[in-house]
């Protein structure tokens, strides 16, 4: 870092989380002394706006890092495999939020607020949580610290804008398609989505999980540091244009009262409770949409069980569960003073 | 029952559901000498289609029940508990579609595929379960008899058609206004349902359970004839017009292989298996609008437990839900002559 800021790379700038990073990083006013838009040669040269000043879009190569301080990368996992190991030996930090690196043991897998820790000694790449994990993972932290975390299934509300701008344009043209009587697109999902709900995101693995549904498991499980912990994810796509929502159960070593875990929530750092359901307040995906927070609701004691509890979790899958967790990684490396490989 | 078959009334006929009776019932060719929809007094009077017969709606009064050997309820619990022990002590066998009966313990709670025998010495009220509890219990039991079932987590995605016609009518102009970028109604459901997911379905309990949630606990102890079953339910609308699905997940005494319960659940009758995830094959709302049949898929043994399957189950709410389940239950007091009070 020179002394007017870092020289910062967003590698898939144009893409709808990349897009979402740049906002990120200005209202955050991230100390940044030169911006590097980055992505494919298709959107090379493209003008971008940042802090009032058009930026010129590059082409992603390995080349692109030379004298880059930070590279934020949204631009998929073949892309991050190949670009991420050149970035770091040209001297930079990467938070890369496609899965290509999540599980590998040389790479930090952060949420802020639940594992900062976990940066320290990073080898240069940092990798964002999947979206759909983000947001479960801050009220499992708490509940955690309070009753010993044994068990999590969660059942997922995913919104089309976790397959990018082109899934929100196939949800939304398929519902005026649908009310008009036409035939529906499905290309950018399995089947029609508007009007009905896809238990499919991402690939089947032979265990019959998607990778979407083993991602909640595997990440979970290092982010929390329990590589034991029994857990089942099933997701599910659903019409809601951004947003995802999460029912959540959680069984505990010991006993917590939902009182207990809702008071725990509010000091919480990023968590936000709505739970007050006699005058039908809980967190809705309108409720999240351009919110850094995480919002939680349906607190409550299982009716048969002694040491289980179950919640509704909802966040904004393009913040808190792409972009914001992102600049929240380099904020916390700039604060650490751990911005260097 | 005279020669020519049974005076059946249906109670709620005008409603979403009570015209599905009516279509069930001729369907199926259930023996019917006479029919008589009964509606409250704002409808009474309009006439309605019966096997090209035109006939008239009159008004449900305790007096409505005269000669009338079997009716089908579907009027609401408050109507429901006025009007059925009237019935009942008109020499009427009713099957009633409304929670009023269920837990009663004089009131066998019936599906057909899974307990038809707890008709047996019935003393006139049999209740028909909640939509999203009736398509649980199916594959439940296959799971039961094979391998003792300890627990089940269900959280569902219900369709608006739940809360009847108004419900579908108020998705759609609210999924009309938001494309139009107009002010969404929430009159029918707590807040605007288009492209969002509400977790409030019914009233909230003070065990901060929605009725609809301890309707699934309870009603599936009964039907399963499990007293103690540990249990809990998420109930959620989703933007759907028509079918709930459900992620369910069954915690067993002993290890089931997936195999094995798909090749249960394919022979159990009432239950297709659309299970082939590698080709998107699993059910969706889609494909159990105006079927009789309930449809599971995404059958799959928990990657971290050795005695827990997952799978997912969709059926048509209006039909195996609520019409198809009763005229089944009509059918099974006919065909054991049992059609007595």
């Amino acid at each position: 870092m020179s002394a007017d800021g870092y020289t910062v790379a967003v590698a898939g700038a144009t893409g709808a989380v990349g897009r979402e990073m740049l906002r990120m990083l200005d209202e955050q006013n991230f100390p940044i002394r030169r911006l590097v838009p980055l992505a494919s040669a298709r959107s090379a040269g493209l003008k971008m706006d940042f802090r009032g000043t058009e930026v010129e879009v590059a082409e992603l190569t390995k080349k692109s890092f030379a004298g880059v301080d930070l590279a934020l990368f949204s631009a998929g996992g073949a892309r991050a495999k190949e670009f991420a190991p050149a970035a770091v030996d040209s001297g930079c930090v990467v938070v890369d939020n496609s899965s290509a690196w999540r599980m590998d043991d040389d790479c930090p897998l952060v949420v802020p607020e639940v594992n900062a820790a976990a940066l320290e000694g990073h080898k240069g790449i940092i990798a964002n949580p999947n979206c759909s994990t983000i947001q479960m993972v801050l009220p499992l932290q708490v509940l955690h610290e309070l009753g010993g975390l044994k068990r999590v299934i969660v059942s997922t509300y995913q919104s089309a804008s976790g397959a990018g701008q082109s899934g929100i344009e196939e949800l939304l043209d398929g519902a005026r398609k649908s009310l008009a009587g036409e035939e529906m697109p499905a290309e950018v999902f399995p089947h029609p989505l508007a009007f009905d709900s896809i238990p499919h995101i991402g690939s089947f693995e032979p265990s019959g999980y998607t990778n979407e549904e083993e991602k909640m498991l595997f990440e979970t499980r290092k982010i929390l540091g329990l590589p034991e912990l029994a857990s089942s994810a099933t997701c599910v796509r659903v019409p809601v244009v951004r947003g995802h929502l999460e029912s959540v159960t959680a069984d505990l070593e010991r006993p917590v009262s939902a009182a207990d875990a809702r008071a725990a929530m509010e000091r919480f750092p990023g968590l936000v409770v709505m739970d007050d359901p006699a005058n039908a307040v809980y967190p809705l995906a309108r409720d999240c949409v351009n919110r850094r927070e995480t919002f939680v609701g349906r607190l409550r004691e299982d009716n048969t069980l002694p040491a289980t509890l179950h919640f509704w979790v909802v966040s904004d899958n393009l913040w808190k569960g792409a972009a914001w967790n992102a600049v929240q990684i380099a904020e916390e490396l700039h604060n650490r003073g751990w911005m260097r490989v």
